[in-house]
C-alpha cells in the first residue's frame, strides 16, 4: 500500500552570455514508474528552443540550448505526482551478492570523480564492517556522517571529493550524499546519487540524497536531514554531482541567480518513517 | 569499403581465494556491429557456473561467479572478426556542438574518477585551444602525450588519475587513456575509455586506449603507438579504468598470473593509417 | 656598489575576537645586514602587551598577543633602509654543488607543505633541465610561470599547494613564488620564500617572492612581476606560505581588514635590471 | 633523577651510482646534552672524503659526498651514551600558551610536506578537542593512532602524507609518525619528527616517533609502540620526513641495500613508563 502526493515546482535560473554559448540544464522533473509528469512547462526569455536529452537509462533529463550573447532566463514549471511506498513489511532489505545484481546496478559499484571509493576500503571496513549487513548498515553510515559532518554552506565548492569532505568534516548536501555513496561502494553495495527538488527544505534550492541497491530494488538515503524524503521530486541519478550537476556550460556563460518555489497541492497522509523511502 | 580481419584470443587469469568471496571479470570480447564473436569458450578450474552480466549499453560484458578457498583458473578462449574502417574520405571528423549530441552521449562529456577534467579546464584551453577543433585538436592532444609522458611500467597504480599523471609525467597506456580523455572533456569534447586485446603488443596484455566523439561516431586512438589500432579486440568501454577494470573482486581474493595470446587469423590488406581509425 | 633606498610603512590589521584567543603576526620588517629599521612602532587598539619572536636564523619576527573577546587593531609604523645590490658583474651566479652548500642552506633543498617538489622532479627536468644552470635556468622558470600561470586573485585559497596552482594554470603572487621554488627545488637548487611589503604594488597587500642560493647567496626572483624589487620590504623568509604567514591565530579570532601603505622616502637612483637583484 | 644507557651502532648502506652523482646522508647520531658520542667512524667504500653539514639548531648531522659512477658502500659505527629522563613528577605536562613559546618552537606550529595540519583543524577538534589539555590529549591521540591505523609495510611510499594515511588506515612508523604530528599542529601543539636507530626493533631498519612541546621541553611518543623509548639513538629531527629523510641524492644514485646492527652495551635499570619519555 503506497500513498500518493501531488507537488507544484517553480524555476527560474537567470545566466548571463558574454558570447554566444551552449547551457545543458538539468532541472526537469524525471519520468518514472512511480513519479509522474502531469503537467509541465519549459521556456526562456529568449524564445529559444530547447533540446532534451533523456539518457538511455532514462535517469535524467537534460535540455539544452545555444543562446546568443546577453541575459537568459530559464522558466521550468511543473506539477508531479509521486507515489511513496514505505518500507512495506521488508523493513531491513538486504545486501545483495554481486553476482545477483542486475546488470544495470553494476557500474554503481564502482569509484567516480567525487565517490573515490577506491580509496577507502580500509577505513569503511573498520568503521561500518561490523554492522548487520543491509538497511542497518546504510542506516549507521547516515548516522555517523550526521553526527561527524558539519552542515555549512560555503565551506566546499564544485570541485570538493568526498575524501577531501571526510577530512574537512564539513560540507553541504552534496557532500553529505558523496560520501554516503563512497562508503557503500568501498563496501560492495551500490549507490548513486540523486538531484532533486525538495519539498520543505528551507532556503529553497536543488538538494541532493544517495540512494542503495538493497534486496531488488534501489533505497532512498539522506543524510543531511534537512527535508522530508517524502517530498523530493528526483530531476537527476547519476554516478555523482558530475552527471547530474544543474548546468553544463560554455566558459562563456555565467550563472547568475535562482529562484525555486515547491508547494504540496495533496493534503494526503504521511507514511514517513526512519527507514528507507524507495522512490 | 571496409577491412576485415579475425583474431584467436587465448587469456588465462590465476587467483588466489582466501575465503569464500566473489569475482566480477571484464575479460570476454564485447559484441557490436563491428565486432562479431564467431566462437567463444569462458571457463574455470573449479568447475563454477558464471553469471554473465552485459551492461545496457552493451559496452561491456562481466562474467561473474562466487567461488569457495582455493585457487582458481580462468580462461577466456575467443575467435573474433574485426570490421576496420578507415577515416573513409572524412579525415577530419569535426567536433559536434553539444546541443546536437546524441544523448547516449552526454554522459562523456563530465569528469569521472581518473580524469578530473574539471580540474583542468584552463590547462587544456591553453595547450589545445589554439589548434583546429577535431580531428586535428584530438591528434595535437595525442601527440603532446606520446611526447611528454614517459611510458614507464610500474610507476603509477590503479589509484593514479589523470592529473597525478600530468604532473608525474609518467605511466602506462591506462595512464595515456585517462589523459587523453581528461583534456578531450575538459575542451568539451565527449571522450570515454576503452580496454582491449590488442595484437602485436609486446609482452601481451590488457591494453588501453581512448575515444572521442567527433562527427557521428567515437573515433579510437591511441596515444602510446604500441600497437597498430587495427588489432584491438574491445572487451570494454567506459568513463574509465574504474567501469572496466579487468577484475572487480573480494579483499579475499588475491590476482597470482595472467598469460594473453593474441593471433591474427587472416592476412587481410591493412588500411592502417595515421588518421583516426573507428570501431 | 650598491644604492640605499628608504621606505615608510603604514599597517593596519582589524581582527574581531569572539571569545578569549591569541594571535601570532608577522608583518615587521626583518633586521639584517641590508635591510635597516631606522625607527618603528607596534601598537593596537587594546593596550595589550605584545612579545617579540625572532625565529633563530632572524629571518622572521613574530608579534604574540593573547587578547580578551571584541575588536582589535594592530597597527605597524616603520622606517626602514635598504641596501640594493644589484648583479654586479656576475651576471650569470651558477648552482653550487650540494656537498658544497652552506649547512644552514640545506633545509631549502626539501619538500614542504606547498611546495611538493618531490612530485615535480621529472616534470622540472623535462621543462628546465636543458636551460643552462644557474641563474639563467631560474630566469627561464621565472619566464615560464609569468607567461603560462595567469594572475587571477580569488581563484585560489590558503591551501593552494604548486602543484596545484601549475595543474590549474592560475593564481597570486603566493602561488606563482610556490611554484618557483618548487620548480627550484625538484631541480636540486635550494629556493625559499620571502614575504614582504612592496612599494609600487598596486593595490597594496602583503607581497610574495622566492630567492634561490646560487654562487654564495641568496638571489630574489618575482615571477609575477607586479612591482619592482628594489622596494621589497623583508617581513619574512621561510620554506613557504606556511611558516611566513601574516597572521597565525585561534579559531575564534576572524580576519576584518587590512590597509597598508607603502612610501619612497629617497629618490636614490635605481640600479635595476633584468637579472636577479640580491638583498 | 635520569638513568644512563649505552649502545652501539654498526650500519652499512650500499648504494649503485650509474654516473657521477652525490648524497647527502643522515645516519650520525646527534650530539645533544643528552646524548654523547663517545666513539664513531664514518667510512666508505671508496675512500672518498665526506663534508659534515650540522643544521644550525643541531638537530640534523648531514655527511655529504660526491661519488663517481660504481659501487659504494658506506660505513657508520659509533657508540652513544643516552641520559634517559621519565617523566619526573610531572607525569602530565601542560600544552603551552602559543604567546609563551620559545623563537625556535614556533616554527613547529606549521603545516609541512607531509604533515598538513591546517587540513585537519576540525577533525582534530573534533576528535580529540574535549580530552585534557597536555600529555593526556597526546596520549589520546597516539591511542587512537596506535589503534586505527593498521602498521603495514609497503602500502604507503615516500611520497604518502599524514592526510592520505589517515584516509588509507595504514602505514608505518613514518607515516604514523606524520599523522601523530599533524593532529597536534593541528589543536596548536609544536610537534617536531624524529628519526633514530631503535634498540630492540624487530627487523633492524631506522625508526621515526615523534615529538610535542609541553610545558618547557620536547617529550617523545611513538604510536607504533614497535621498540622501547628508551632505546632511540637519535640522527635527525625536522618538520617531517622531507628534511630528516636518510639519504638525498642524485637521479643517477640507487638505493641497493641497508644493515643496521644496534646493541646496548650498559645494563642499566629501566626506567621505562606508558608515560612521555624526554631526550
Amino acid at each position: 500500500m503506497s500513498t500518493t502526493h501531488r507537488f507544484s515546482i517553480r524555476t527560474r535560473l537567470a545566466y548571463r552570455i558574454e558570447q554566444e554559448g551552449w547551457l545543458l540544464l538539468n532541472m526537469a522533473a524525471v519520468k518514472t514508474a512511480s513519479q509522474r509528469i502531469l503537467t509541465e512547462s519549459v521556456s526562456n526569455s529568449r524564445g529559444i528552443k530547447f533540446r532534451e536529452h533523456v539518457v538511455p537509462e532514462g535517469t535524467t533529463r537534460f535540455h539544452g540550448l545555444a543562446a546568443p550573447a546577453g541575459g537568459l532566463e530559464v522558466f521550468y514549471e511543473a506539477e508531479v505526482e509521486r507515489d511513496i511506498s514505505p518500507a512495506r513489511g521488508s523493513r531491513n532489505p538486504p545486501e545483495s551478492p554481486l553476482v545477483d545484481l542486475p546488470s544495470g546496478v553494476v557500474r554503481y559499484l564502482y569509484p567516480s570523480r567525487y565517490c573515490e571509493s577506491d580509496k577507502l576500503v580500509r577505513l569503511a571496513a573498520k568503521s561500518f564492517g561490523d554492522l548487520a549487513p543491509g538497511h542497518e548498515r546504510v542506516a549507521g553510515i547516515c548516522n555517523w556522517i550526521h553526527t561527524n559532518i558539519d552542515y555549512q554552506p560555503g565551506i566546499t565548492d564544485a570541485h570538493t571529493s568526498a575524501v577531501e569532505c571526510l577530512t574537512l568534516r564539513a560540507g553541504v548536501c552534496r557532500d553529505f550524499a558523496h560520501l554516503g555513496i563512497t562508503f557503500c561502494r568501498a563496501l560492495g553495495i551500490p549507490a548513486r546519487y540523486g538531484c532533486a527538488y525538495a519539498y520543505g527544505l528551507q532556503q529553497p534550492d536543488f538538494h541532493a540524497f544517495f540512494e542503495v541497491w538493497l534486496g531488488d530494488r534501489w533505497w532512498c538515503y539522506d543524510p543531511t536531514r534537512l527535508a522530508p524524503q517524502y517530498g523530493f521530486i528526483r530531476v537527476g541519478s547519476g554516478h555523482d554531482a558530475a552527471d547530474t550537476s544543474v548546468a553544463t556550460m560554455s566558459a562563456s556563460v555565467q550563472f547568475e541567480s535562482m529562484e525555486i518555489q515547491v508547494e504540496k497541492l495533496s493534503a494526503g497522509r504521511v507514511h514517513y518513517a526512519n527507514g528507507p523511502v524507495g522512490f
